[in-house]
C-alpha cells in the first residue's frame, strides 16, 4: 500500500501484527481512531500499556488477576477441594458463564504440543502438582479443548496426577445441545454411543 | 462476561470500541498483547497516540500528511492542473495504487450526508472552489462512491464549480472487469448500456 504519512504506515503496521487484523482492516481501524478525541486515543493507548505493565497472574491458580491471589481462589464459598483444569483465562470466562460450577480452577497457559515446540515445563504443571501435594484435594476435572493437543495434555497429566488419592474426570464430550443427529461428525457419534449415560443421569444433569 | 481483571475488562472495553470489534474479538486481540513483550505492547501503544498527536493534513489538498504540504502535492512531476476529489485518505491510495493517475487530490473527508447530519461545511468544498480560483486548473475528476451520499455531493459540487471554466467529469461507472452479466444488479447494467463507449475509445482505455 502507499500512504501518504510515515505515522500512519507505522499505526498500520503495528494494528497488523494482531491475529486475523489484515493490512485493510488495520487501516480501517487506524483511520477510525484518528477521528475519535485525542483524550480517547490516549485512553485506548493507556488501557493496553497499563494492563501489560500492571497485570499479575494469581499465584495460586495462575489465572489473570489484579491481586497476588483472585478473587475465585480467595472467595470462602467456593470448593478448593475441587480444581478444575484449564488452557487460558477465556475458558475460566466460559465456565464462570455457566454458574455451573463452584470450585476452583488451574490454569495451564497452554496445552502440549509439539509441534509447536510447547512441552510440559512452558505450562504450570509443576505448580498444580504442588498444589495437590500441599492441599487438600478431591477431585480433579480436566475442561480442555477436544483437540490433539488437548488430549496430549490430559494423557500427560493424568499420568502425572494418578497417584495421588483423587478422583481425575474430564468434561463429558458428546453432542452439543440443540445439535442435529445428521450433522454430527462421525468420531464425536461414534464416541457419544460409547460413552452413554443411563437415561436417568442424563436427566438429573 | 465475567472479567477475572478489572484492567483485562478496561483494555477489552476500549478494543470493543473499534467498529467491527465485539467482546469476544476484543478479548483475544488483549490476550494476544498480553502475550507480547512490554516493548511491543508500547511500541504499539505509542504508534496510536504519536499518530493522534502529530498528524497533519496537508493545506492543499487535506490528505493525511507527515508535512505542511503532502508528497504528492509539493512532487513537480506531478500534474497539478488535474484534480481528483476523493472522500478520505483511502481512496486516494486506492487511486495511487492503479498507477494511472498522475494529477494532484483533493480530499472531501466525507460525503453530504444529511441523514447523518453531514452538510457541506463539514467537508472541504470551500478550500476546493479557493483552489480553483487561485490555481490554473483544467479539469476536476469526481472520484466517489456510486452511493446516494456520492451521487449528493457530486450534484452539489457540480453547482458550485460550474461556472469556473474547467472540465468536470466523473470516473466511469459500469461492470467491473471479470463480473459475469448475469449477475450484475440492473440498474447498473441499465446506467452501463446508457453510457455505452465506442468501441474504439474502450480498447484505449
Amino acid at each position: 500500500m502507499n500512504f501518504s504519512s510515515k505515522l500512519l504506515e507505522n499505526a498500520v503496521a503495528e494494528f497488523a501484527k494482531l491475529p486475523g487484523v489484515g493490512q485493510k482492516t488495520a487501516l480501517r481501524l487506524v483511520l477510525h481512531l484518528l477521528n475519535q478525541d485525542r483524550d480517547d486515543v490516549h485512553k485506548f493507548s493507556a488501557a493496553m500499556t497499563t494492563l501489560r505493565n500492571e497485570i499479575q497472574f494469581c499465584k495460586i491458580c495462575h489465572n489473570i488477576s489484579d491481586q497476588h491471589v483472585c478473587e475465585i481462589c480467595s472467595a470462602p464459598k467456593r470448593d478448593q477441594s475441587l480444581i478444575c483444569v484449564v488452557e487460558d483465562t477465556r475458558d475460566v470466562m466460559a465456565i464462570e458463564n455457566t454458574s455451573q460450577y463452584n470450585g476452583v480452577y488451574h490454569v495451564l497457559g497452554g496445552l502440549i504440543s509439539p509441534m509447536d515446540g510447547i512441552g510440559p515445563s512452558d505450562l504450570q504443571v509443576d505448580t498444580l502438582v504442588e498444589r495437590l501435594a500441599t492441599a487438600e484435594v478431591k477431585e480433579v476435572i480436566f475442561a480442555l479443548s477436544a483437540t490433539m493437543e488437548g488430549d496430549t495434555t490430559i494423557f500427560y497429566l493424568h499420568k502425572k496426577l494418578k497417584h495421588f488419592n483423587i478422583s481425575i474426570s474430564t468434561i463429558a464430550r458428546g453432542i452439543a445441545f440443540g445439535g442435529e443427529l445428521e450433522y454430527v461428525d462421525e468420531i464425536t457419534l461414534g464416541r457419544s454411543i460409547a460413552t452413554r449415560v443411563p437415561y436417568e443421569n442424563s436427566l438429573s444433569r
